[in-house]
């Protein structure tokens, strides 16, 4: 899969010509008629249809996270696993007011789960290792944390990817790849993630610019990825290069996702032109992170929502998700001005 | 209805404490944790459930359309109202989508529609009179239209009211009532609408310049909606109204609707507990509406979409819809840290 395998110049000339001459003032739908031509050239069609989108959560711990990277302890990345299970997390709501299938990848939870419906063991390790006093996963680790995401999206239908996290200090590892890969500050790249006060913001800023230095020699999209962690981003990384690779349409969810979508980008260009981003996240390094992430590398990318959010587990995917349905219906099912017999502009 | 009935200060307690309860850090689903708070006060309960929504689009003609006020004849009007009923407009799509029952009511279009299902004739007149000669309505014919909206929701079942309009030349009749009930200066309230050029825009600002003037004496708001129309902008008004006295959920369009809640608001404060504001449109003076338009009349109206639509039709509102839903799921089902088992935080 190359970029030229989505330019499709002629597609793309018919899309928006069907676009223009929909019965509506030109543009006036602005970003929906944007994604409308993203997704048809994903797609590659001018009718497209989202069939069996499925949402998949990676969990996994973190190493990391025993510094107080977190407002919360690591138990929660397993409790809320069960609580994606169990049908009681905002995730677990959404899906089902959408229609997702919902699955749950536990890529490293440090907790052995009951198997059951909905969830996946491809655990690699129980958590990564602690990144202040090593890499935190070996580069073996980091290959099948990788593969396992391939390998998850294979074995799920449908031409859409719904991506989501669970990973109690995931967050850290976010910010120390967005600033390795982008050479950005640490301390622009790190927020409060689930709600650190601001005492506690400023000791992880201080911890991870530590893990950043003590890594130096990390530079390479997969070298830091070992580096700094974690497992469940490994598997976003993968998944991501996959649906890419099958032209799935890969909604995006918050900072944690886009950390990995940043990681995949630089292993494959083409991952730009799959990837919807489904929001501005409130977490602070997030709206940086867009700044790297537009489809031509220049102008930001422009996530559909802008509502404050900082839950993760796709929650931000799945409420943009009917802003995709819409774009799809109003490409294929409107007028246009000569079927519906309308008058165009400057008559 | 007043202010106070919708200030149930313990409900809004409850909702409070259920919302931080939540397996969710506190605060992370951002606005959709107001909205819900929104939607629980309105229909006053801690499990709101959206029931049988109405999308109405309210259509009609305005006098002033015939100095190019528009980039489309007058005939759209018509035209646009035939397209909704046959199922081909952008609203029309996206009702299906989201199983939104879709009523079109003629409140003064300049045609004679065959009668047919999903249309309703409570025509005032055929358009509204020349606003630069005269008033756009007598005050009976304003009276009768805001009359008009408030009937039709009367008839409609449901707890939740979807709001559009089509009329060609109604973003000028919106920047006069913008200008008139703000004091804002006409030229920072008048866009582009569905498409006028730069010169077409300079052109409609030295006109409502004048209609303005025309109409100095009209500084009530029943006098400036008198003054400058349109009767679906009346209807509007009086659709908003009632819904306020129903305690139903508002969901607003773009910059014509938020003028007829302008002028609603000015009616009865209660308004604007009750409404949602679906976008922020592209439309030049809609930014400057919204900072009229918030909760309690200090800090501006909050939209949920940013999304650069210019459409009207209710479109906005219709593509917002899920995330009502989306709101009043997460408040009845999702799970507390209690009932899941789930670690707080700061443990």
């Amino acid at each position: 899969m190359t970029i030229h395998d989505f330019h499709d110049h002629a597609l793309g000339l018919r899309l928006r010509h069907l676009l223009d001459h929909k019965t509506k003032p030109v543009g006036s739908l602005g970003r929906i008629e944007s994604l409308a031509m993203q997704v048809g050239l994903v797609l590659g069609t001018e009718a497209p249809r989202l069939l069996q989108p499925q949402l998949v959560v990676f969990a996994a711990d973190h190493g990391l996270a025993t510094h107080g990277v977190s407002a919360y302890p690591s138990d929660v990345t397993w409790q809320m696993v069960e609580n994606f299970l169990a049908g009681g997390a905002a995730v677990s709501v959404l899906a089902r007011q959408h229609g997702l299938a919902l699955t749950v990848v536990d890529c490293g939870v440090r907790h052995d789960f009951a198997p059951r419906p909905g969830l996946l063991n491809r655990k690699v390790a129980p958590g990564t290792a602690d990144a202040l006093s090593g890499p935190a996963m070996t580069p073996a680790q980091c290959e099948q944390a990788i593969e396992t995401g391939r390998q998850v999206v294979r074995s799920l239908p449908g031409n859409a990817l719904l991506l989501g996290e669970m990973g109690i200090g995931n967050s850290s590892a976010a910010a120390l790849l967005l600033a390795r890969l982008t050479g950005s500050d640490i301390a622009d790249c790190t927020g409060a993630g689930t709600g650190l006060d601001a005492a506690g913001l400023e000791r992880k800023r201080a911890l991870l610019a530590q893990v950043l230095a003590r890594h130096a020699e990390a530079t390479t999209p997969r070298a830091a990825l070992a580096a700094f962690g974690g497992f469940e981003i490994a598997a976003l990384v993968g998944a991501v290069l996959e649906a890419t690779a099958q032209r799935r349409v890969v909604v995006v969810d918050g900072f944690i996702t886009s950390a990995a979508v940043l990681v995949a980008r630089a292993l494959d260009p083409a991952v730009a032109w799959c990837c919807v981003f489904s929001h501005r996240s409130g977490e602070a390094g997030h709206g940086l992170m867009l700044r790297h992430l537009g489809p031509d590398g220049s102008a930001p990318a422009r996530p559909l929502l802008d509502l404050g959010l900082r839950l993760g587990e796709g929650s931000g995917a799945a409420l943009a998700w009917p802003l995709l349905v819409s774009a799809c219906a109003l490409l294929r099912d409107m007028a246009s001005f000569e079927s519906a017999g309308v008058s165009r502009s400057g008559g």
